[in-house]
């Protein structure tokens, strides 16, 4: 068909109608308020994409806040559709990322206030709040859908769950350490 | 500066001379080859990307043998740069992703001889041959370097080692527990 | 308008509510039927696109399988949104494709059980069984809806026709051996 | 959510029912007549974008026709999706466009019937007719919905108004000179 | 490793250094004057791409200009890797493309001076001058280096010849019709 | 030729070998010092890019740190790369950025800590502290080289000069107004 030469078979959210469109429909309020970080990992993250600020279909970009309490932890996760750029405005964060294998090095780094780290696209990382103050972040993501894939919360939490034949053999570990891990309250941090 | 509007600051391999290009540098040989299966997870990888044919350079496409031992098992991981469809040759397979936060859904299928099933890019998913004999697949992704993070080995067998304080945290295992997992091999299925 | 600043003009199929989205919906059942090769080209593809696996919308990749029966052809054709590339899972074929002008330079190679070949995106190209047995193979297509254009079946099968002083022109034939070719009964292999 | 690993969030033009597609979709007519270049600029540009040929949809291409007057402008002004590649039919055009910070190098040529010349996607750039005769181009832009922003128009005709302190401190001018500008007639000599 | 997190594996020419960039880096002369059409098919294409106009590179757009003699023919060709949108400086045409599989549709058209039309990327199109004037045309295409593969150049001229056995079957001929056609001198109408 | 299939002809900056690559190639230090605002549009942009940290190669994304004295104003300027989103760490800002031809419609406000503003790709934009304390934000951009115009500088500032007929016409102003604007001391104030 000629529609399948221009078809390409994406596909995605609605616009308004342009006359429609006003200059809030490209801000959103907020993101000084603290993340509640009263919970099993001590960090929250607060996400502004596409579904906070209709304006930014299409244009590949959104902006978290992350709040660490004392000894607080970004668990290791993923981004399937963005890179991560993250400046530390309070406090100090012991991060880093692992590449693909077969190598799996581990770049990690301590980073205080006002230093940037990146966490290229697709890679397994995380943020950790090493110490007794609080600490604050914002990160920039490259997508104005980036998706959080949580390591943790994905294999051990999933609903339903996955063989614990699979996780027992992919894990290395006793199929009752595996039942016991998927037994665990699994929450996100993100919101 | 006027490079900079058209630098797109992308990078890659060398291209050879289009004169010297030969049939050659598009092809491989040896998928047909049975992939070794004797190690802890029972499955072996054999991956046809740029590494492999040098003209795929650019082309955003490549293949993968995926060769299972009873009960072997390509363990959960991601490819962070393709979508992977797949088709069983021989055999039955246990398969499954995982969709991101907050849901994490998890899909999963028994697929034989002949089925095709498709892993979204980015999300973390295995194949299970649940089965005493072997079973053998095909696999096309959609990128000429796809990448494979095994999450197991990227977490618990990185080089150098995340600090157990994070992964206890982020894995609600105590200490010992992650140090015995990260004093295990974690050997990469994939070559 | 604000709106003309991130409508991108891509177009394509809607998706489906993401709740309702089950295993299903990236599976597809039947690859390792033969196809049916009692035609004139003695070939046939099973094409899995977008169109038989809804969950590969916007996904970039698809999967085909093919059967060639005794001198059974894939006849020369383009792809017109992506690279191939494929693996001879039974007998042997001879595949080439031919580069852009001015060089034209035809690429071939017969190739076995095993081997893996690759056609760069939007070239001419074919695989012919020239042998006496059957022969099947498995392609990737770097593309959710590749699409296929059949040489001589646009050329000389178009519906309506194309006007035979175009085509004695470009072909350097006179009126009426393009008029017996368009008479010809023009099959599509795919399906 | 899976959708959201395969929901880009790019958005678009609907496509017709490629059942109902016609020859007349891939069509426009008119680009021989001679824009109206008696305005304020002394040029006009007739654009040929998706909005006059539906069938342009994705294919990220289109056409435009611009005219001067003796003394006729084509003022400064930016494609914020699109670089543009033009050629003289007739006349001479003084043409040119300004690089980024921090070099802001104006790149500059006289060009006449036959020349062609290449504006850097996003780039401020302009055509000038510095003769007595008129003068005719053919510009091509590379999407099919480039948009167009005339620099003096959108600083110093915007609806409403930016504020005259903003500006007088970007311009290094008094408010009264702003506040006149403001004041003027801004036409977009674009249609 | 890490850096198959950003080596895209994309590849290109190398870029002057900016500093050395000049005018005319983004300049070319001479598409006023009229192709040499005294040739086999009539016709001439001054194609101006990345190899005419360096400052082209990574830019997405080309230019040519489509000279046509009395009953001269542009004929069936595909571009590769871009949408051609066209314009009638001068004569009348007769233009037309073909879709995909399995409808094979034959969209066509009579265009005059100041008509355009668009030819969607990869499909088989062609331009025909009936008449017994010369005619003009401007063509813009949606890649700096777009590719030309005339068809009947590609199927019956390639380096070295495509088996006859491949072609006879293809297009339901006799080997000696292929052969004679093969024994042809294929023409490339642009430069 | 063959290469002409797969040269995209994009092009970038070189990799470093990754058995090289170090974790401070994904690191900067500093973003945490105010930048110098005595200058004439009492503002300074530090920006983090791929020259500042070479990881972002191809990574398509950078960050920023606004500094604003008391009505200091970052002036009307466009990223021809690149959508921005900020978010205001201290004071208040007044932020807005005007459409394409032909509405330029204008989209305004004022935000205040904590809020998020975003700035779609290509348009002319700006933030203006309005008030007598000293305000800062963090910004995110969709490149790793963004690129900045400052749209008083590229027009008035450019070196050479655009000549006055062209600016007269443009602005409306007459030459001694476009001469006393071009010899003013136009800086940027992006480092």
């Amino acid at each position: 068909m000629v529609a399948s030469s221009y078809l390409l078979f994406v596909n995605g959210l609605a616009c308004k109608n342009p006359k429609d469109v006003k200059a809030d429909d490209f801000f959103f309020s907020g993101l000084d308020t603290p993340g509640n970080t009263t919970n099993k990992v001590g960090s929250n993250v607060t996400l502004v994409n596409v579904e906070k600020i209709a304006g930014l279909n299409t244009l590949g970009i959104s902006l978290a806040r992350r709040d660490f309490g004392p000894y607080g932890l970004n668990p290791p996760h993923i981004h399937p559709r963005a890179t991560e750029i993250l400046t530390v405005l309070e406090g100090s964060l012991y991060v880093g990322f692992v590449t693909s294998n077969s190598d799996n090095r581990f770049f990690a780094k301590v980073i205080n206030e006002g230093d940037v780290f990146v966490f290229p696209h697709g890679l397994i990382h995380f943020q950790f709040n090493y110490g007794t103050k609080n600490a604050v972040a914002i990160a920039a993501l490259g997508n104005q859908n980036p998706g959080v894939i949580t390591v943790a919360n994905a294999v051990f939490g999933s609903k339903p769950s996955i063989s614990h034949d699979v996780l027992a053999k992919a894990f290395q570990a006793d199929k009752k350490t595996i039942d016991w891990l998927q037994a665990q309250f699994w929450m996100d941090n993100n919101n």
